[in-house]
C-alpha cells in the first residue's frame, strides 16, 4: 500500500497500478496487489489485514524531505508518527507482530565520532523534523516491544541510498530541484539541469566537500529481505537496530568523479554556499549488520553510478511519459 | 473538554457535568460548558471551535500514569501525541494559535545537576513512555512554532503538584493504590489504607528517602493564568518553556512530618524496596518563571498538607457519593 503522495506520476493503469509498480511487475514477473491507502486511514489499513493473511510488515511509508519537514512539521509528525501508531494498532489487532521499519542515519544527529555505530547517541542533535519523526517512531517501537514481548521489530537505519535497479526500469524520480546529490548529478548529466551545485568546499574533509556513506538501493532492499528471513527463521523478538551503509565515506567531488568515469559523461558543477545543518562527514560502522544480520553490501560506487545513469538515460523524465 | 478517561466517577448530572466540574461551578459561581470529547476525535474538536470564538487553548489532556505507560505505550503515544497533533491541526484551521501546554519535569530524565533549569538536557534519559510523550509533544510544538511564526506556545514543566483547592471541594482522586506520595499519605490518614509505603531509604539524600519539588496545584493553576495573560498582553510568539516548581526539595520523611504536624494526624509508614527508575533528588530552578512570567509560588508545604487533608477528610471517598 501507498498513498502515492510522494509520486510525481499518480496516474494508474487499467489494473490500478502506478507506473513504478507496473515496472516492478515487469521485472519480477509477479502480480502486485496494490492498495492506494493512507496510514492515517485506520479502517483502510484494517481492510487490507482482513483481505490477506499477513505474517510481517515492511513499513516504508512516510514523508521524507528534510527541507519540507522544516516548513510543514505538523504534516510530518502526523503522517509519519500518527500513521505509524495507526499501523501498529491494526497490526496488533490482527496479531501481526513482525515489523521491519525504514529508519534513517539522521536519528544520530551530529556525529560525535566516526564511523557511527548503533550505540552512537540518537535524538538530541537532530536538526530537522523529518529526522525527529524517525527518532520518535523508534522510541515508540522500542517501548512497544518492551511492553509486549511477542513483537519482533527491526529498525534499519539507512545511510545515503543511491543507484537504481540494474535494468534501468525503476529509479529515483524526485520532484523539483533534487535535494540529494545523485539525482542532481544525473539530471545534470542528462541535460535537464545546466549545472550541479556543490554546497560548500570548506568542510573539514579530504577535499573540502561533504563526505557521506552511499549505499546501493538494491543492497538496501536486500537488507530488508535478509532481516525478514532472520525474523522468521531465528524467531527473533524485541527491538533491534542496524546501520545499513557501505562503511566508507566518499566526498561530493569523489562521487562526481566516479560518475564521470563510470559513464563517460561530464557533470559541470559550481561551488556554492553551504546549506545550514550540513555536517562535515558521516559514515557507518556496518559491522553489526554484517555479523548479526549476515548482510553485506555488494555494489561499488561505480555500480551505483552506472545504474543511476542507466535509469536516468532510459527515463530522462522519470516515470512520466514523454508527452507530459 | 475532557474524555473523562481519568475520572473514577463518570456520572454526569442533569447538566451533563461530572461531579468535579459541578463543584468548580459552585466555587466559581460560573457556568461551565463541558464537552465530553476525545482529542482523537478531530471532528469533535472542530465542532467546539465552530461553536465558540476561541482565542487560546490550555491543553491539559493526556494519560499521565508512569507505570501504566510502560504497559500500554501505544495508547500513551496515541492519546498524548496523536491527540495533540489533532488539536494543533484544528487550532490552525480555526486560526487559534495561542497555546499553553501541560508538560512535565519528567522530560529532563535523570538529573545531571540540581536544581534543574530549563537548559538542562531533555529526552535521552527519560525512563518511561509517559515522559517521552511529553518530550515528543514539546518537539512538535517547537518545530511548529519555528515553521509558523504566528504561533505562541508556552510549555509549563510541572514538578510534583500536590494539594487541593482550599475550599476542600476539589482535589486529587486517584484510582487504585496511589502512585504518588501525597494522595497515598492522605488515604492512609483518612483510614482508607492501613499504612504508607515509603519506597527506599538508601537514596543519596539527607535522610535516605527520595527528594522532590512539591508545588501547590493552585500555584500551578495560577501559572497558567499568568502565562495566558503574558501571551495576550506581551504579544509573545514562538515556543517558551518554564519550570513550575517551588525551587526546593523535600524528602518523603519531611513531607510525612509536615502532614502530621499541619493536620494533627498520624501517618503510619513502612520502608519498602525502591521502585525501578526512581532518582535520588529532583528539584527546580524556577527563576525563569519568576523573572520572565512574573509568577511566584504562594503556598508552603504546610498549606499543601492542610488543603489536601481538608479535601480528603471532607471527601473520604473522593468524588464518589457514599452509597457507591
Amino acid at each position: 500500500m501507498d498513498n502515492l503522495s510522494n509520486a510525481i506520476c499518480t496516474e494508474v493503469n487499467q489494473n490500478g497500478l502506478p507506473e513504478s509498480l507496473r515496472r516492478i511487475e515487469l521485472i519480477t514477473s509477479k502480480k502486485i496487489q496494490f492498495y492506494n491507502t493512507d496510514l492515517l486511514d485506520a479502517r483502510g489499513i484494517a481492510q487490507i489485514f482482513r483481505d490477506h493473511k499477513i505474517s510481517a510488515v515492511i513499513h516504508f511509508a512516510g514523508l521524507k524531505a528534510v527541507g519540507e519537514s522544516m516548513v510543514k512539521p505538523l504534516e510530518y509528525y502526523e503522517n509519519n508518527v500518527a500513521g505509524t501508531i495507526n499501523l501498529l494498532k491494526v497490526m496488533r489487532e490482527y496479531n501481526v507482530k513482525n515489523l521491519i521499519f525504514s529508519s534513517s542515519a539522521t536519528v544520530y544527529g551530529l556525529p560525535q565520532y566516526l564511523p557511527i555505530d548503533e550505540n552512537h547517541p540518537t535524538g538530541s542533535t537532530i536538526t530537522n523534523p523529518y529526522g525527529r519523526t524517525k527518532f520518535v517512531i523508534e522510541r515508540i517501537l522500542e517501548d512497544l516491544s518492551n511492553s509486549e514481548k511477542d513483537w519482533c521489530i527491526v529498525s534499519l537505519r539507512y545511510f545515503n541510498p543511491i543507484g537504481a535497479h540494474e535494468s534501468g526500469e525503476i529509479g529515483e524520480d524526485p520532484q523539483g530541484i533534487p535535494n540529494n546529490l545523485m539525482p542532481f548529478i544525473s539530471q545534470v548529466a542528462v541535460g535537464r539541469r545546466p549545472k550541479l551545485q556543490v554546497f560548500g568546499d570548506d568542510f573539514k574533509t579530504k577535499d573540502g566537500t561533504g563526505v557521506r556513506d552511499y549505499i546501493h538501493v538494491i543492497d538496501l532492499a536486500r537488507g530488508h529481505v535478509i532481516a525478514l528471513d532472520k525474523v522468521f527463521l531465528n524467531k527473533w523478538s524485541g527491538f533491534k537496530v542496524f546501520n545499513l551503509g557501505n562503511g566508507c565515506g566518499l566526498s561530493v567531488l569523489e562521487v562526481i568523479d566516479a560518475f564521470e568515469k563510470a559513464n563517460g559523461v561530464k557533470v559541470p558543477y559550481e561551488i556554492v554556499a553551504r546549506r545550514p545543518g550540513d555536517v562535515d562527514a558521516m559514515f557507518a560502522d556496518n559491522r553489526k549488520a554484517l555479523e548479526v544480520l549476515g548482510w553485506k553490501p555488494h555494489y561499488s560506487i561505480t555500480d551505483m553510478c552506472k545504474h543511476t545513469w542507466k535509469w536516468q538515460s532510459k527515463n530522462p523524465r522519470g516515470y512520466r511519459s514523454e508527452d507530459m
